[in-house]
């Protein structure tokens, strides 16, 4: 060990490299409610790729179990390092290496946090569009979990708007996938391989990402429904409405009451609508052109009021960004809560009014809540889980997952499996695609040394 | 063999399976300029998946290599046979499963050709927007060769429009990957892995594609540019006005002179323009609503003569028609006209004048002509390559790909790399990647069957 801990400092350097008692505890665990946190053996931070490669190589000559992080915000327990494992922390790689206005994509280290990366944009009037609730996540850690959030129904997830990647495999090879290119037919498609992988296939040492004009005008729509159903079956008639809301959420009454009492958001909403009401929709419009947002928004509040909201708001900026802003730290005010885990199972969004109908039922069988908001026009229902007992809990997953993926869904839509839900995931896949995702994994990494707790062991 | 055939008919029925003499010379090729025919032993024409995994089982058990055959009309011999092979026929499985208008997915059989697809999905005002230049292609196709077309600069292309598969593996088993979300968090993502491998990973047996609403308005711009430079300045800046048009092209004056001809098109530019001009672009905008577009059509009209275009003309509806046609059929012109090749390399969109001025340089030294049209709006350049010595057109095709791929592109954009680009392919591409693409390959097809010649062999 005592080798192995020099060789890791020679290739990033001492100051780089924490080992022991000197690594942080933040480095021990993500954002995940349900996965323990765990020391790894090593932290290293590499500066290139070239360090990562031969990090890579020192590792599996010594079996050593590796972990990637970015910014550790993920909900899956996926950058959870092996105790006696190397964790490496891409927090060094974070420059914006290219702002390509022509071509409109950015190339990125995959440390840039989404904050940093928001600011750099800005100046070119373009934007890298995937928004999940938290922004000190990084663009690595997006490739890592595909990523999505708020702005996806417009937008798409991360992999819509990652182009192109230098990857280290752990084999040690650096290669390049993709490119600034929107479209390539030349051979199986990498990038789209990697997204989504968890760091269990390689390590992202460069990303290409596509870029977004920012439009000048943009407006926030309340609309308060008496009924949850009737959210759900709002949803797909205003997409297909044509208006393109860049955001359409729901957000059930006791996590709207939750988030609003922990935000001080007062929204306007007068307490006997409140009260009547059992669900909100949050409808974003946007358009380059004041005179047609005006348009859509007209449009876009008849349509509510048809489809059975009990009124629509139109926010003014200040409140709009407030609600945003609450609804990204939903996640906080349900572990503040006392949440016993979070998920985020996605169904067609058709499916969405059954499959709540089915939650309820499942957690009222259990003695257990299951409260929520969600990005309602993806079919991604974000659930907060109360229920302590964790043999129970498990049962009652398993339940609510087999019900998502009954009605043509998954168990996650962008958190990712990581640890915290590969049981589940391998329970209920299909064991010949298992099978499949084991061998491409031996395919990547045939020594298995990159996060071996992951997805499946 | 006579056992293997006895075999064979037991499993799709005597009257769907040929053999030997009885196999028409229709299943030898496909529209590749450059893969001679190769007959099949055996052409296939299952009706199930079940049928499918039997046949790969029996193919496997006899060394077979098998062939996926969806309508045949792909450029790059991906669907040609091996002479001693079985072609799995997908024309009888050519049904539409489902229009599910309120999630706007269609499932289909992959033998559904676009044409037929279109028809289903226009009574629900929903369209499938991967609209390559043969509408007989099959949706099975589409997936093998990861389809662009026209639409692309604004839908993108088949990898962006399919949700969800039904495969059959050489392996054996029916797995499904994906769904009707348009996002899933769930494991390596098979669907993306599968799109574009031009069927030698998996046959793919069901389909769910994406629909979008049609929308009512459509204008189509024609803009003659005196230098072919400026057309491609110009097109960045179309993409970055926020006008996201539907439509894209550029079409150079040889080939805009070919077209013309061969469809007897006249869109009422006057000689003398005509003659100053050196290539046009093709602009096609859409809107749902009539006041929005007639505003678009101003704003680009604008912006066209502020990039340089001599003149702007709005086509009428049935002028626009034609042209469209007349440029979906350009590989037959190229071809009726004695191209010798056909190409498709993508490179980022700002890198076009670059690209072809090289292009020009190259084609010149080698006393070759490359003329063509293209999706510059992705950066997709497809030229007609007249050289007639096979060795001299290889050298130039190889640094054709080369001075691509130094601009960060690729060799092929939406056309593959099938039996007809391997050498170049390989050759290009970095051995270390090429190295993990077999054995991706070897994950799925341990025993080699699936189209052993195409891409590597
Ligand atoms: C309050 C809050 C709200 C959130 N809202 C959303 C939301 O709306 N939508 C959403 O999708 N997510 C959301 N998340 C989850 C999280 O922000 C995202 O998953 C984000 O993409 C994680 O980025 P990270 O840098 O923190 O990754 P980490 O947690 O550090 O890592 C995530 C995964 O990526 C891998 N990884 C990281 N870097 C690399 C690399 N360079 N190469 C290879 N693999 C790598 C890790 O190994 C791990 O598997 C939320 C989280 C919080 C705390
Ligand atoms: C005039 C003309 C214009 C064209 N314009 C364009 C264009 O603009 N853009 C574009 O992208 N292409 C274009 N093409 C090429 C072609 O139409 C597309 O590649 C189309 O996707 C091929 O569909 P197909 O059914 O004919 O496939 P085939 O040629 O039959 O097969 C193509 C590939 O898919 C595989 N395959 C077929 N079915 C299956 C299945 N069920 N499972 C697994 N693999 C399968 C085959 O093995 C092969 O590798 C054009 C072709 C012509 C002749």
């Amino acid at each position: 060990m005592g080798d192995v801990t020099g060789r890791l400092a020679e290739i990033v350097g001492e100051r780089n490299l924490l080992s022991g008692d000197a690594v942080p505890d933040d480095y021990a665990h993500d954002e995940s409610l349900t996965v323990g946190a765990a020391k790894p053996a090593h932290v290293a931070k590499p500066a290139t790729a070239e360090e990562v490669a031969a990090l890579l190589a020192l590792a599996a000559e010594n079996d050593l179990p590796v972990t990637a992080r970015g910014s550790g915000s993920g909900l899956s327990g996926a950058a959870r390092p092996r105790e006696n494992g190397l964790l490496i922390s891409f927090e060094r790689m974070n420059a914006v290496l290219e702002i390509d206005t022509a071509n409109q994509v950015a190339v990125v280290q995959p440390g840039v946090t989404l904050a940093e990366l928001d600011e750099a944009t800005a100046e070119a009037g373009l934007a890298y569009t995937v928004y999940p609730g938290e922004l000190s996540a990084s663009v690595g850690g997006n490739v890592g979990t595909n990523a999505g959030g708020m702005r996806a129904v417009k937008y798409g997830v991360a992999r819509h708007n990652i182009v192109g990647l230098q990857a280290v495999l752990p084999t040690g090879e650096i290669i390049r996938t993709g490119g600034k290119t929107s479209k390539i037919s030349s051979g199986y498609d990498l990038t789209q391989l990697i997204i989504g992988s968890e760091g269990t296939l390689a390590l992202v040492t460069e990303v290409s990402v596509k870029l977004h004009p920012r439009l000048a005008h943009a407006a926030t729509l309340l609309a308060p429904f008496g009924d949850l159903d009737q959210v759900m079956r709002a949803v797909p008639e205003i997409i297909a409405s044509g208006l393109t809301p860049n955001i359409l959420e729901y957000i059930d009454n006791l996590t709207m009451a939750a988030i609003s009492y922990n935000e001080k958001l007062s929204l306007g909403v007068p307490d006997e609508v409140r009260d009547a009401t059992q669900a909100y929709l949050v409808v974003g419009l946007e358009n380059r052109d004041g005179d047609r947002l005006d348009g859509d928004v007209q449009r876009a509040g008849e349509l509510l009021g048809e489809l059975g909201a009990s009124d629509v708001y139109v926010l003014d900026g200040g409140s709009a960004r407030k609600l945003i802003e609450a609804r990204e730290k939903a996640f906080w005010t349900a572990k503040a809560a006392g949440a016993d885990d979070v998920i985020d199972v996605v169904v067609p969004r058709a499916e969405m009014p059954g499959f709540l109908a089915k939650v309820r039922e499942l957690a009222a069988a259990a003695e257990a809540g299951a409260i929520g908001c969600g990005h309602a026009g993806d079919g991604n229902v974000h659930l907060g889980i109360f229920c302590k007992d964790p043999e129970k809990r498990h049962a009652l997953l398993h339940d609510i997952f087999a019900a998502g993926i009954a009605v043509g869904g998954a168990i996650s839509g962008e958190h990712g499996i990581g640890q915290a839900k590969k049981d589940h995931f391998v329970a209920l896949e299909d064991p010949g695609k298992v099978a499949l995702l084991r061998r491409i994994k031996q395919a990547f990494d045939p020594k298995g040394i990159l996060n071996p707790d992951v997805l499946f062991d």
